[in-house]
Parts: C-alpha cells; sequence; structure tokens
C-alpha cells in the first residue's frame, strides 16, 4: 500500500510541478526542462526509497520487462501513477481557472509543428535515452547509485529541453494521460501515441541496456 | 543557543537571498525560484548539523507534532525564525532604499491575481507537498539523508516557481512576516493567511507521511 | 564491446542534447551551457562505470599522454565518440527538418565573429582548463570521486558559456565532427581547427596535471 | 608549491568564467550568478584537495584568524590568487578586445547606482554571509564535508545574484583586482573598497563562526 501511495506522490509532483511551470509560470524552455525533471529527482529521493521510485508507466514496463519488478505489483504501480497524474491536473485546472486562464491549457502534450510519424519517433528516441540512462545508473554493475535520483531527473530535464518543441516531451504515459482528460482537445485525441511511442522506447532501451550489462 | 542561532541564520537566509532575488535583482521565475529554494539547502548543509535546519515555522510544527523536537525548543526556533526573518527585511529595505527603489515593495506575499478561498488552498496545497518531501526524505527507514538538504531546497524552488504567480509562495509563515512588517500595506493585512494555510498544510503532511512510515 | 557502445551512448547524448538545445529549442546561452555540461555529468554516471567516461577525442588523448588507458583501446573510444556525434547528427538533422527549419543549421560549430587565429586560442585554452578540472578532480591523491561527474559537466557548460560568442565552444573534436559533417558549409572547412585545437589544449593539460600530482 | 599553483588556477577559473559571463557571453543575472558560484564548486573539488580551496583572500584571511592555515602560508596563498585573477583578466581582455567589444569594460566590479557608504555595508554583509557558510559547512563538528564544494559555491551564486546590481557582488579582493588592473577607470579607484569590505566582513564572520562551535 505504502509502495502504491509513493507511486502516487511521485507522479502527483512530476505533473504538478511541471504542468505548473507551462500554465500557472509561463516558464521558458529551461524552466520548465528544470520543472518536470527535478520533480522526479526530489521524488526519487523522498519516495523512492519506499517503491523504487518509476513514476512513470513506462519505466515499469521496463523494470517488468528486465525482471526488476513482479507483474500484479507493475499493474498497481501504473495504477497508482495514472492517478496521480489525474489529481495533479484537476487542481492545475482549479488554479489556472482562478487566474482566468484558458482551463483547455494545462499543459497537455501535443504535437501541433510536426507529422504524426515523426512525433511517434521523437517519443521513441526520447524515452529510450531516458530508460538507457534510468537502466545503467541503477545497475548494481556499474551505475551511481547515490547520483541516480540526480542523474535521472536532469536527463529528463535535457530531453524535455528538446523534445518540448517537437512534442511537448512526454516520455511518460501518465504524465500525458491527466492533464489530457481534463483538458481534452486533440491532446485527448492524440494520447494514444503518448501511450505507445513511449512503451516501445522504453522496451527497446530494457533490452539493450541488458546487453549492456546493466542487469548484471 | 547555538540552535537558536543556526535558526536565525538560515531563515535570514532565506529572507535576504530570496526577496533580494525579487526586488535588487529583479529575477525571472526560475531565478526567485531557485534563490528560495536553494538559500534553504545551503543553510541545511551549513547549518543544519546545529539545529536540524527547520528555517520555517511550519517545518518546526510539523516536526512538533511527529514528536522529533520537544515544545519548549520549537518556541525558540519559532522565535529565532521570526527574528531572522525580520532582520532580513531591515537589511532588505535600507539595500532596496539605496537603489531608489519603492520600500514598500520588499519581496512580501499577496495575491493580487486570485481568490482569498483559493490562495489559502494553494498554500495548504503547497506547504502540504514541501513537508510530504521533508518528512520522507529525511526518514530513517526509507530517506536519503545525504541529499536531503539538496532535495528539500530544489523541491521549494519547484513550488516556489508555481505557486509564485498564485500567492507570492510562501510556505512559511516567518518568510512571510519579515518582509510584511517592513512593508505594511495588503502583505500584512492579509499575513494572517500565509501563517494559518501553511501551519494547515504542514500538519496535514505530518500524519500523511507518518502513515508513509517516516517514523518508523 | 560494452566499453565502446558505452563511449558511443555517451557522445551521441552530448551531441543529441546540447545541439538539440541550440537548434530545436533555441536556448539562451544558460540553456545550451547546461545542456552540452550535463549531458556529460549524466552519461558520466550511467556509461562511465562501463568506460571511464570519456566521450571526447581529446579526453581519451590527455588519458593516453597520461598512461591511463591502452592505445589499442584510444583507437576505438575515438572511433566510437565520432560515430555517435554523427548519428546524433543525423537524428537532429531529421528533427530540425521536420520543424520546417533550415538544416544546413545543426549547432555545429565555428567563429563568425573572431579571427582563426583568436579561435585557435580560444578552442585552445578552454579545453586545457576543461583537462586541468577532469585530471585533478579524478585524481586518486586529491580528487573528490563522487562529485567527478557533476564537476566535469559543470565546468564543461561553464567554458560554454563563456565560448559560445566566440568559437561555439566545442572542445571536442568527436563534438564538432558529426554536425559538421551533416551541415556542411564553413563549420566544415573549419573543422580542422576544432580537431587540432582541443587536442593540443588536452595534451598540455596532461602534462600540468602530472606536475600537479594528479597522477600521484 | 602544488598548493599555491591549485590556488592560481581556482582563482584564475572564478574570473575567467565569472566575467566572461558577464562580457563575453553578456548573461542574465542568474547565468552570471551560477558562473562565479559554480566555478568556485568544480575548483573547489578539483583543486581543494591540494590547497583546501580558498581562491579569494578574504577567506584565507579568515582560516588565519581561526587558525586553519599558517602565515607564510597565507601570504603566498593570496599572492598566488592575485596572479591567477590578474591572468584570467589579460586573457579576458584579449577575448573581449576580439570580439570589437569596449576593452575598459571587463566585468569589473563598482556601485555606480548606490553611495560609497551602502557600498561598504553590501560588501561587508555580503561576505560576511558567504564566510558565515563556509566555515560551517567545512566544520568538523557539523559540517557537510561531501557536500561543502557545492554549498559554497551555490551560497556565492545566490549572494551574486543579490548583490549585482548593488556593487557588482565582489566578496573577494583578488576577484576585484584583476579586472579592475586591466580597465583601470572607477573600478580601478575604487578597489580599495573591495579589499577592505570583504576582508572585514571575513574578519567578523571568523569570530561568529568560531562562537558557534565550528572550530570545535
Amino acid at each position: 500500500m505504502r509502495k502504491y501511495l509513493a507511486e502516487f506522490f511521485g507522479t502527483f509532483m512530476l505533473v504538478f510541478l511541471g504542468t505548473g511551470a507551462v500554465t500557472v509560470a509561463k516558464g521558458n524552455v529551461l524552466t520548465i526542462g528544470l520543472a518536470f525533471g527535478l520533480a522526479i529527482t526530489i521524488s526519487a529521493y523522498a519516495f523512492g526509497g519506499i517503491s523504487g521510485g518509476h513514476f512513470n508507466p513506462a519505466v515499469t514496463t521496463a523494470m517488468l520487462v528486465n525482471g526488476r519488478i513482479k507483474g500484479k505489483d507493475a499493474a498497481w504501480y501504473i495504477v497508482s501513477q495514472l492517478v496521480g497524474a489525474t489529481v495533479a491536473a484537476i487542481i492545475m485546472k482549479i488554479f489556472v481557472g482562478g487566474l482566468g486562464l484558458p482551463t483547455n491549457q494545462l499543459g497537455q502534450t501535443d504535437f501541433p509543428k510536426i507529422s504524426m510519424g515523426l512525433a511517434f519517433l521523437v517519443e521513441v528516441i526520447a524515452t529510450f535515452l531516458f530508460l538507457m540512462v534510468i537502466l545503467n545508473v541503477t545497475s548494481k554493475d556499474h551505475g551511481s547509485d547515490a547520483f541516480a535520483g540526480l542523474t535521472i531527473g536532469v536527463t529528463l530535464s535535457l530531453l524535455v529541453i528538446v523534445a518540448l518543441n517537437l512534442t511537448g516531451a512526454s516520455l511518460n504515459p501518465a504524465r500525458s494521460f491527466g492533464p489530457a482528460l481534463l483538458a481534452g482537445g486533440s491532446g485527448l485525441s492524440h494520447l494514444w501515441l503518448y501511450i505507445v511511442a513511449p512503451e516501445v522506447g522504453a522496451v527497446l532501451a530494457a533490452f539493450v541496456a541488458r546487453f549492456m550489462g546493466s542487469e548484471d
């Protein structure tokens, strides 16, 4: 139970702090990148000791593929992540509305400037790289345990900076799910892409990282 | 005595560096968020070894609720924090005046864009999340001792980024007290909200974090 | 084999995240500096445990001069780095093209504002300073092992901030090689400078750092 | 000898990276603050293991007052720091001139917006706070050894952000010495203030920090 609560809070933090930097703070690309990434860093150090600190269904999938989590736990992790992201989006909608800003702009992910094919590719590549870092930095064989939370969060920050103008930089089905549900529109109709592409990238990374010895 | 001096200096740093980034530096939302948050990080590593590094009456209250500090000590901690915040505001008023800027703008907290009810909710939620991280990252059961100072400060940075446009992002009765006292105006008449709401959020977090095993 | 893959991925990360911050994100000088520098930090913590974390032919050369790597390994390291940088540039060209931006602007290095002599001097000095930090912070005698990844990355960030307006801040023949190959133009005709100058700076640093006891 | 070279390089880094962020990069207040502060962080982790990492005559003075360094060593430390700062300013003058920018603007410190009395007060207070953090975070009694380099650098970053618009934020006689010598003008005629005020602040901090148990 505590594990699922930890996943709930970590994913809540990611969506609350990340989309808040977009909507309420109107931050620049660096501010937005740091908000999403460092939300993972702080949640990893605060709640990771309880649950392992996934906060992302694609991460949970990669951990399942490499046998680091059991199937039943993985399912409940993903449910907790989706609920955390949705509660964060509900609160963000209240904040945005209270400021008199449009409540269909909640920091949801979308790709208005590029083709669907390229958007899919971007999310696959970015999530693949994200998981390559996660799986290697947490490796018992060659990882950096103490700095894993910092490394993983900063990696997400940099990937968000690069991918923000392309796809809104999801890399995380739960992060796209909550805001899309509350905002509706094309963010919701494109939600499938932000579920499938990160999962594909994560599974690819699980195999490549295993080949690099991350599971030794 | 040394403990109270440590709380004085840490809270002084928070108000001096945070409101200085607002008034003298006219920093953007990222600069302001980093100034408030990292002021806690550096004070935690420099002075936290003496006092535990609260620098915030709401934090002291949560520690009291969970039995991590005694009542008499808690009272003197809060007095030291209020004095530290006030001295910082006095110095900031001298700096601001010396630059020819209006001395009723000292980085005090207020909520000109939203309703009082929403402002209360924002401060409760933000302080609740801040304390959830503090109590879990310092947990003997599942915390990250070495990285606690960094985690707590970065958490405050991100919460300030999100809440700045809503309430000025206090999360700390002392941080609001000093500047409001020196600046007067609606920052002072609204001071009660910045005392009550963070305390409510902190007490809520104390109970939830205990349920998550932070006191085991 | 795993070592070469680690060098491939680390150099890929540097070029992908760094030039992406320039082209796709259109970041300011701080964003660009942090993207290049922290790409090294995350790669050092994630992949450095496998290969030592060079991600730069000039670093590999300095390590060879000071006997920290064997000649055959050094050659394969450099090949892996060049391939990683080139693959990153290929993907960045696809992203840039997909956004409708000019595909001859891929974040390649060049020096339109200064003379060739000064550009050479800037790259020698910046790479010399970069290697001075790398060789000393990884020294068994007086280094800071746990913080080496953070130190090295932040050093690159600050050097990029200073040198960006002068030479594009390469300090790394592979980082210049990939984007120049894909972008062509004067970035490609000036590529020799970004190969020779960093190597000169790195060899100078290898001697000075040895004198300071980095190899004791 | 190695100790003096370490002090030379650390102070060189501070002036080269900090004033480079001002002149060549034309960074905003956050960029400039991070450049000065994190230059100390990286130098502390890379060279601090050799010399203790002062990089500042005011720090050396405080260490002398509290008996952490001998008089003869302190004198040579200060000489090395002044030489390092001057060499950095010479190189920066070449870079600035090569870009066609005015070579009397080298990031020297001055106080055009405030009175001399307030400028003196600002430098005393800021250096006092800087040394309070340095002396406590490096305390054997209650410090945070591993994070000292990060804490000290971030403290300088935040103090620079606050003091930049007031005095240029020196806190360091060597940092003011080198650029003032090369730039001339009122930065040079005001140099005495940037030597005396930081030394006063540092000596005050040495006494207060000793009272807080930093030397136990």
